[in-house]
């Protein structure tokens, strides 16, 4: 269980690195959408490896393919399936970890959990497994459009290890992060980060970071009280993805020091409409949506494969040591900035049509 | 929707601070264990108003009624229903808000979510929903010490503004926690935050700060892949609690500025078990335990309802002012360290009952 | 778990026959719908014990209290809560089932479930947790009221052990179906029934039969394929109530004599919409509703409480004998004609907040 | 939304009779249980069409692929996929119906619904779907017999149109059953059956009928009360079935004719163990398994599909005439035995995991 999210916009992902490969079942999708495979391809490709110099050098090209629920390229409000065949398996590379947990990996986990696990790569806990929820995302990506067209969800890293970008969080566009390898709309910090990252796989090590999404132009009144709290739904959607410590929304950790005097954000009208003067709220009161802009931050960990060698112990308890070679991103930040705003959009969409079905207006 | 909380541990909480009362339906509670009216008495008046001159002067006895699920002081196996009367209510005191949004309240997001809100109080959104949780935790912690009789579960205060306490994670003890008043089981900084406290109340103006949360002796295994990682249902139970803007699990935001051969947390076999030598993941590696202690923390933001005189507009647009007399908390921490082990609980129990559905040892 | 109904319209019941009191829990109700006390108790009426000669004598008063979600006599769109408490429990009168598994009811099952049951009465699987269902079903019935004036649900009883009423079930009105203590619209037909229900209570014994329902005015295009067809959720809640051994959608078994021919409902033009010449589907086709008269039949068997002296075993095996005094309906079905409007009302209810969410008009 | 089943052994189909293909995911099978392809292919074999003379000559190889979930032919406890390729497609078949709306198909209702339909077949609403159900439910009866080694789940053709085989219900056994190319264990009632369903053929017509079905060696205590009860879920899950009218369980609609003290099934200790005396029950009591066989039955209607001509009408109201060609079952019941089986093996293995979650032995 717990391979499926969303109550209305159903996504449910399925496969592991190795095997046949990995997809996602859509189940709830509003009919009547256009929908191609370009659509869902142009966001895979942008968490394809070997995409640019810093990321892991794998070939995966990650060709998608519609199953089921379109026709005529629209939606039509059956379940929508897509799947990538896996490619570029090397098994063989794995065959040390048949026996051997690596560390801060879930080999263990999975193993005291099951008995069992595909030992030849991550299986289901790899991150090639958010290949279903960046299609799903495309997806819900163009159901949001068609209920709000103004609608814009960017996310960008902010920071690289002590490295930290200077962006004005309301300005930041979409063409701008892509502009940078890093996904950083700070060009200066581009190069840093770039500069960092590359030294760092040099010396077999690995970075964390923070990324930042920022949802605008989402109208009031979206999420549930009192245990579907908007921030609640995208914290768990977070904390889901692979490498994620931490979330915060709005003021975040920073308002455990503020007086509620200087937090609190104050009402006002303006341009006919009833706004806050700051945002410390991050847009969403009371777990509900108030208009205002939706942002929040995401801890990354540094990634848990490293070429260094490490200690770790066999499955039976046996003292080992374990170095991976190449073929790993020194830093995950960067491609999982698609993953980041596809979650967010998964959690929009979702709370979306929860809204339409009580909406009386 | 959005009421309900667990897949096999299903909670649902209901009420508003003004009307007949607030409660808890548990659905799917095992049999056979043992469960009186005291066990969930005892964790509510850790919760209830007034119970030190820290936390608001509201006298509410918040006395609980099991109503159905019990026979004979053990679960039956059916849905176990717990109300409390609500009885401090003066809704006359809200007449103001009738109009008026208060800022950084939920007033002008259920306004606009619903068209309609109940503004003798919070309504739904008041802080007194979580009595349901607390209640349905009371039990979820009888059913995870029948599974794991060495469970505990301890949350404490650990950062009131910038008053930030030292505290042995590993050590703390309910008992001690208990003993503060400000439940922060250093006797230091428990002084100096009850000073802040007061003279922060006494200047009209409210504090937030930071809760940490421990579950120790968990077995490996609980938690499920991909959607309903452990962390990502501790998220979301924490951002689901009134008040919180964040979350982090394990070394958290700190992770971002670490070395991946730094953050790994080495395998190695000690005392006939596979154990880790640091513990940066928290407890959780995949999305499920690894047997570790488990640890978060969690960014309370300071009080929205002050004393000082604010700016705000009426639901019409007009700007007013608006000033709230007496009888609140100027800083939640202490109340919501409940709360937070409230969430933790039933968060492990649901997991735990997942993990007995497919276990096959 | 399995005390809840409904995806976006949902119901959690909670309760014992004897204990603190029964009732339900309702999230997901849309806001602003006008809701009062009475709307419930009207409903609670119709299924309450004592209500007519041929029904038991037990006197439950069943007065209904809604605790929560509804504001100034509207619903707030929090979840709504409606406590009914119990009066007339006599547990000692059970004493004897105790030890012993009656007939036919569910004494032994929840015994075999659980390793305990609440021998009280018929516990959680007492006739008296439809109360929940019927509370629920009185707001869901103003819920469809609001989305389409035009809705009637009546249903009827049909047959009684070997008499079969002669009813036109297109013209069949609530008004005619409450004059008869039977609640079957055939006064010739009630009379008979009458008569045999008396003589075989006075015998000591049982009788079953056969409630029929017919929905109209709901529109084309409720039900979601393919596992929640609306004659399966329907199937399911029909099911679900005590006491019912069949469904029949449509032709229902008859058609399994039929010709395709025969059977297939012509589509023609008609008033200026799309029409079906006969309505052998009963009003849905591929498990969406077609804008046809919907209908369908539910097979009661005769009640399991029956004066004679019965064999049974004692929770030890050991052989016995029992027999039940009094007070107790010799046939359910003039009493569970409610019961059928109740489960049908929740299940169009649940499907016409589905379809909002998704439709695009 | 609609397209799951199943609360842990959770089961989502997708696909139309045209596209990509059609498959299933398994969310929540537990690990380590062998699986194989050809468990699997042989179920959808009984399901496939062309297997003999009286059932569509539609060449549809169907085989299957298991994209995830499964390594080293052990079940992994990550979801498992299962897709089947659509190969005998020919949507030009079906250019008639892009406008038309064959009377007692879905084609009105998807219309009226989503505004859209996949017109070349029958889409989401094609039997075809049911490959998913019965890929994920020969995976079900693996975990079935983990759990209870000497379970039975037999279902068998008891009547085609007026014809009335004479089967020993506790008796029948498989292997009897796939012996007639009906699937009716009474060799002098298949011959009939048979003759009548090519008679019928060479008529344009088509025809209706039941199947039954028996559960053997299921254990007491499966079921949740108090909409989850196991004869609720079994019913929902044949309403849900293509082509199905109606559902009894035990005694069934004859239950409606019988007296209380006929009826109820007298308790009794036998060989050790407390039994009934009888079955009107049909295994199932309060929703609960008792530990006796459960059966029920299940009404089929006449197939739509008939090559006669049929009065229609075109989405734009215009009167039409539709005679569809060849290649249909003229009885869909012989290729429905092993869906019924299917939909039982699902509901029973969902119940077991739900049991094993609160289970104290």
């Amino acid at each position: 269980m717990g391979n499926s999210f969303g109550q209305l916009f159903r996504v449910t992902t399925f496969g592991e690195s190795h095997g046949g490969g990995i997809g996602v079942v859509v189940d709830g999708c509003p009919p009547r959408i256009d929908l191609s495979n370009d659509d869902i391809q142009r966001e895979l490709d942008r968490r394809r490896p070997g995409q640019s110099r810093i990321t892991t050098q794998r070939k995966e090209p990650d060709r998608c393919e519609i199953l089921s629920g379109v026709f005529e390229a629209k939606t039509l409000g059956t379940p929508i399936t897509v799947l990538v065949r896996n490619k570029d398996a090397r098994p063989e590379a794995y065959e040390p970890m048949r026996e051997t947990f690596r560390p801060s990996h879930a080999d263990f986990t999975y193993q005291a959990k099951y008995g069992i696990r595909n030992w030849q790569g991550g299986g289901r806990a790899s991150a090639r497994e958010t290949i279903g929820r960046v299609a799903a995302a495309a997806i819900a990506r163009k159901v949001l459009a068609a209920f709000f067209p103004k609608i814009e969800i960017v996310a960008f890293v902010t920071q690289v290890h002590e490295i930290i970008a200077a962006i004005d969080r309301s300005k930041a566009k979409a063409a701008e992060v892509e502009d940078s390898i890093v996904r950083c709309p700070d060009k200066a910090a581009t190069k840093m980060m770039v500069d960092l990252i590359e030294k760092t796989r040099a010396d077999g090590d690995s970075l964390g970071g923070v990324i930042e999404c920022v949802a605008r132009n989402i109208p009031a009144g979206l999420g549930e009280p009192v245990f579907d709290k908007l921030e609640a739904d995208l914290a768990k959607a977070m904390l889901s993805l692979p490498a994620t410590k931490g979330f915060e929304i709005g003021s975040g950790f920073a308002a455990t020091r503020m007086h509620g005097s200087e937090h609190n954000d104050a009402f006002e009208k303006r341009g006919g409409r009833i706004v806050t003067r700051t945002n410390f709220s991050g847009g969403i009161q009371g777990g509900i949506s108030n208009g205002e802009e939706i942002y929040f931050r995401v801890a990354f960990k540094p990634t848990a494969t490293i070429a260094r060698e490490q200690d770790s112990v066999t499955s039976s308890g046996k003292k080992t040591k374990l170095a991976t070679r190449g073929r790993h991103d020194p830093c995950v930040l960067p491609r999982a900035v698609p993953m980041v705003e596809a979650m967010t959009a998964l959690v929009l969409c979702d709370h979306a049509l929860r809204q339409r079905a009580i909406s009386r207006s």
